[in-house]
Order: C-alpha cells, then structure tokens, then sequence
C-alpha cells in the first residue's frame, strides 16, 4: 500500500554506482540537519488524522480524530521527540484536509518539536497559498514549521480542486518549481501552464527564517529522486513496502544527481509505518486487524487482493518495512535502516487505520521513551 | 478608507419602508444568536495583523505582529470578549494572509472566544478550501469558529491568484452559493463557471455543529444586502466613514428583504474602527498620527486625498463612524449604534495601521473591563 506518493517504488531501482557520488553533509543550506546516520538523527511520528475506533469499536468523527491528533502531538513533544507531522487527505478515513491549520494549533500547544505536513499535496494546491500557510504557521512557531511536499498517493484531491489526473506530471513539476522559488524568500518572477505567472511579485508574510524548510516526499520512483535532486530539496522517502534496504540504490542516486547537477549535499529522511508495544506480539495482534483492514479497504479501491497474514508476518519481520514489535525490535529496524541508508531523519507513520488512541499514544511513549535511546545508543555504537 | 469590502456605502441607502418587515429573530437557524440591540449583543474584536512600529517606531517583522495578534486575542479571551477576528490581505502593511493558520494558533490558547475571520476574501479562493480550514478550525476549538466572507476591499489577491477583476460580481456570487451549501454539511452538488462542478461530492472534514455560522461582509451596497438576504445568511456591515445611523436603511432593507424572500430572520452586524485610551484626548491624539499615515498610504493607491485633522475631529465626533475616546465616550456611540441598528453583534477594529502593539493592549483591556459593562448597562437602561 503507497500512502504518501504513487510512485511504485517496487522496480526500477537503479544500481549504477559512480565515482562522483559525494556523501558529505556540508552547511552549504543543510546546517539545520544533522548529518546523515548518525547518532544526531531526527527521530519524529507522522500521522494522516485516521478515523480510529472509539471505545465502542464505532469510528469517532473527524472532529473528535482531528483534536485526538493535537493531543498526540503535545505528548510528542512533552516527551521530546524530534517532528510531528500531519498528511493531507479528502477522505472519510482520514481526517486531516488542511493540515496547517491542524499543526498552527499544535504549534500553540508545543514548545520544541518541528511540525510539518507528511505530505502536502502540491500538485492540487496551489503553491502560493501553501507558501503563505506555511510562513505564518512558521511565524507563529518561530521557526519549527517544515512542509513535505508531494505529489499525493490518493486521487481525490484532483476532481475536487478541478485537476485532470492526466497532468499529474506537469502540475507537480510546474507547482514544485514555483514553490522552490518562493520558499527562499524575496519577489518572485515565475510563468507556467498550471496557474497565473507571477512577476516580481512579493508574497506576504515574508520567511523569518530562510528559506522555508522544505521536503520533497518520494515514493520511489528515479525520476522523482532525480527532481528532487533537481530542486536542491531534501528527500523523503515513503517506505511502505518490501525490505527499507532495497533503497539504497535510489538514496545513492539522489546522492550522485545532486553533485552532478552542482547541487549543495542534501539530507534524506524515511517515512515509516509502524505499531509499538511491549512485546513484539501484543504489538503484531494489535496491529493486524486494523491494518488488515484498512489494507483491504484501499486495496478495494485500487485492485489489490487482500493481505495474508503471512505477507503481514514478513512485513513485520527483521527484514520488512513496517516498524512493528517491542520497543527493542522496533529500534534495530531503525538502526539498520538509519545506518543502511545513511539518513538525517526517521519518521514513523504510527496512525493505522482504525488503531484506538490510547494504542497511538502508547506507541508514542514507547517510541519517545524507550525506541528513541536505543537507537541513539545503537547508532553511537556502529559510528 | 473602505477596509472590509469595496461597497461604495455613501450613497443609494433605501430608505422605503413595508409593512412586510419583521424584526422578531426565532430560532430557525438563528439559536446561536443573541437578539438584536439587546443587552445580550456580542461585543467583540477584529484586526487585520496591521503590521505596527516597534518602540524604536520602525515597522516590525510580519512574523512579530502574526504572533502580537495571538498575543492579543489570548488576552480578550482572559478579558471575556464574545469574537476576535482576522481579516485576510496579502500586502506588506498587513500581516494575515492565512486567517484560519492564525487562528487554530489562537483557538488553541483561548477558552471561550468565538474566532473568526474579518473577513475572508472569498473571491478570490476556493469555497472547498476556505470550508475545509474553517471546519477543521471548529473542529479544533468545539464549535467556536467562524466565518466571515466577503468580497475584499483590496485589489491584490486577483493577480496573485490568477483571477480577472472584471469577473469580480461574478466570483463572489458563484462562491457564496457553494459555500452556502457547503456550510450546512452533506454531499453538494454544484456547477459554475469560476471552478469544477461538484456531484454529490462529500467535503472533509464534515461539520460537527451544523450549519458552519457564517456572515457575509458588506460594505453598504444595496445588491450586496440583497443578496445576503438571497443566501439566508447573516449580514456583516463595514461602517468606517459616515454616521452609523445612515446605515439604518440598508438593515430595514436586509430584513425586508429576508422575509419576502421567505428567508428566516438574521442577525445583523457591525465591524467600525476604534481606539480606547483614559481621555477623549489621549485617544484622538494617539490614534492621528497612525491613522493619517495609514489613511494617506492607501489614499496614494486610490487617488484620495489627504485627510484633514477636521475630517478626522467629526469621523472621531459622536455622529462619525470611529469609535474612539474614553471608555464612556466609545460606550455612548456603540450604544447608539447597537440600539439604533439592532445589532446582535459589535465588532471593533483595535489596529490602526502602526499604532503600536502596547496601546492595541490597553485599547482591548479598556474595552472589556470598561466599555462592555456601559454598553450592556446603556442597552438595559434603552430596552
């Protein structure tokens, strides 16, 4: 299942090496992360508002969600965790459609954390609005606001706003590019198909702090890494599916473009389901209803057959990409996929489908608590 | 100056009469509604994030003002005010481009404040966007939002989001009704000419206190009273120049209007600029400075002249439309107001272009702990 970009990051990864690849981190526009894999990392949570179960097994309303969501993300940051973000949907079984206007109220409730949306749909949106959210939520936060953008997994957005899915492509590139622009501040000189140019046009509230930070989600597909890349933006990948190993390729590729294309090194991060608990199998037999079911829910949508239990199980396992079990099998898969992929930042995606709150926020705990120093002490250990 | 709207209301007031009006405000649809001209009126705040000067008297940071004005609404909501609301421009004098982003920040530090925006520039966005940030905003703060549209005064947001002036009429009429239908929840079906059709499309997140309270801001034009009254909606009146009570035509047209259209009654409101200090003197002689220059620089744009200290000595004068002095003074001219219009709700604008952010607080303090008693202790004495 893609939940952050419809890219099928399943194939087509490339291997090639080269001997231009260049992995050092430099201050060149990157200072405000850390450096890749290393013990610095940011550890955060990401969440879509999904319509979870009350305590009747009902589904609660999308107010009730959307304001379970802020409490999440205070005890994020009571708790000290890095990031807290929130992906834009149009759906009964996700309650977050105007994610800024979610994390402006976080912002208000939280002291440290960075808050960021996981993803933004850039391409149904447009990116003055987006930039003009962002920079008064950035204002109002003093500087912790990030925006993930993408180019959506979902397709409602598209009819909604007026968009044809056959220029999936050309919105995304055109609207990315007029968003680099405006994220660094100062009049902007922009034309395209997509929406009206702008000429040395000044958009209000000015960035306090420059350039806006800025994210761009990827599913898995070379062209996307290679635009990100592109766009001198940080990566995001959405790994979903299959061993986080296998994107090593890709990261490289990234790695590689940005230096051939004169680009300033440039962190990634990886944006992760997962489901905590005590022992790994109060957090499997937890996890599994609500995932399967909301697995077979999409996939009624997009033609999938419904998950086994036994894909589950290997999804889970050492190898897999869902970030499932106790809080020390939780953070190996972490380390590995930190070290392995050289990343700056973790997210982990901990709203399932129906989940029940009180199990996200145990999740969140354990994380904060228990995942988050292992991790730390298991990446010292490997440096 | 025209800060709300662009409504020319200088001139064509009706002043017919029908034996068809009806002042009794029931509960269809207007519960949540104090009566007209009672004691019971909202009395309430709004400022568009003028950006002010710092005390070395340089204009500060748009980010410094986004976080004053949540500085200022925690602070009329500790003080028992009934509304605080953001008005939206996109221009280097005024901060909130992003109304809702604001007040999710505010809604998440108040208590009891109704939020709002002062208004939404509703012709120049799209009703499913400005929907989904306003019912998440309600959602956020159990039902204490909302939304004021209305067709901008100023000129700015066309160009940069890509839409014509000519279609001005057209643009907000076609907006008002989807967002008419938008606001009472369920699937909506619609087609215009300014975005895509909708079929029984569902928005997200639906809302959780039906219907989503909404006013249409007007600047004083007989169309644009009509077709509140058209839509069923309350009506918002702008009153910045001119005597309040040349505005009683237009509210004897509002309700006439209502009750042939077989429309429900509804509430009436006023927005008027104002500023509070300890004297008549100390108020008129803080606010000139600040309000010429504010007055000058948007006359540059639209080839007024110049004020004179005499306009402003009879605008400030017990029959003109600023409402500024002691509190007793101010009290007088809102109680004529209240109780000459039947208003169920009192907006005063606090921020006068740079007036600084120390004198914006004691303006707010004055009004609630001195203003408001006079006010409902004038309209008791009147009823």
């Amino acid at each position: 299942m893609e939940t952050m970009t419809d890219d099928n990051h399943s194939d087509n990864h490339s291997d090639n090496h080269s001997d231009i690849h260049d992995d050092h981190h430099d201050d060149n526009g990157t200072s405000r992360f850390p450096a890749g894999g290393s013990a610095a990392v940011e550890l955060g949570l990401d969440t879509f508002g999904d319509v979870t179960a009350g305590p009747d097994g009902r589904r609660l309303s999308q107010a009730q969600v959307l304001r379970d969501v802020v409490d999440e993300a205070v005890l994020a940051d009571e708790l000290g965790l890095d990031f807290f973000g929130v992906g834009e949907h149009h759906r009964d079984d996700f309650a977050v459609s105007a994610p800024e206007v979610v994390l402006a109220a976080i912002a208000a409730r939280t002291e440290r954390i960075r808050l960021g949306s996981a993803v933004t749909v850039l391409s149904s949106d447009d990116p003055v609005r987006v930039y003009q959210r962002f920079a008064t939520l950035d204002a109002l936060c003093e500087g912790r606001a990030e925006v993930i953008v993408g180019r959506g997994s979902f397709t409602e957005s598209f009819p909604l706003f007026g968009y044809d899915l056959g220029d999936y492509e050309r919105l995304f590139e055109e609207k990315l590019d007029l968003f680099a622009r405006l994220r660094t501040g100062g009049p902007v000189t922009w034309s395209g198909t997509t929406r009206a140019a702008l000429e040395d046009q000044a958009v209000y509230p000015p960035p306090e702090v420059l350039p806006l930070r800025t994210w761009v989600g990827v599913g898995g597909s070379q062209p996307s890494v290679i635009r990100a890349a592109r766009h001198g933006l940080p990566m995001m990948l959405a790994i979903i599916g299959g061993d986080p190993m296998a994107f090593a390729p890709l990261v490289e590729l990234y790695h590689r473009a940005l230096t051939h294309l004169g680009q300033p090194a440039m962190p990634v991060g990886v944006h992760a389901p997962g489901h905590i608990a005590l022992t790994d199998e109060a957090a499997v037999e937890q996890m599994w209803p609500h995932y399967s079911a909301m697995h077979a829910r999409i996939g009624r949508e997009r033609g999938w057959g419904p998950m086994t239990r036994a894909q589950f199980e290997h999804a889970v396992g050492p190898h897999g990409a869902l970030m499932v079990g106790s809080p020390s099998t939780v953070a190996a898969k972490i380390v590995r996929a930190v070290a392995g992929l050289g990343l700056s930042r973790f997210d982990l995606k901990y709203s399932l489908g129906t989940l029940p709150h009180d199990q996200l926020r145990t999740t969140i705990e354990l994380y904060a608590k228990e995942v988050v120093p292992l991790v730390r002490a298991g990446l010292a250990a490997h440096a």
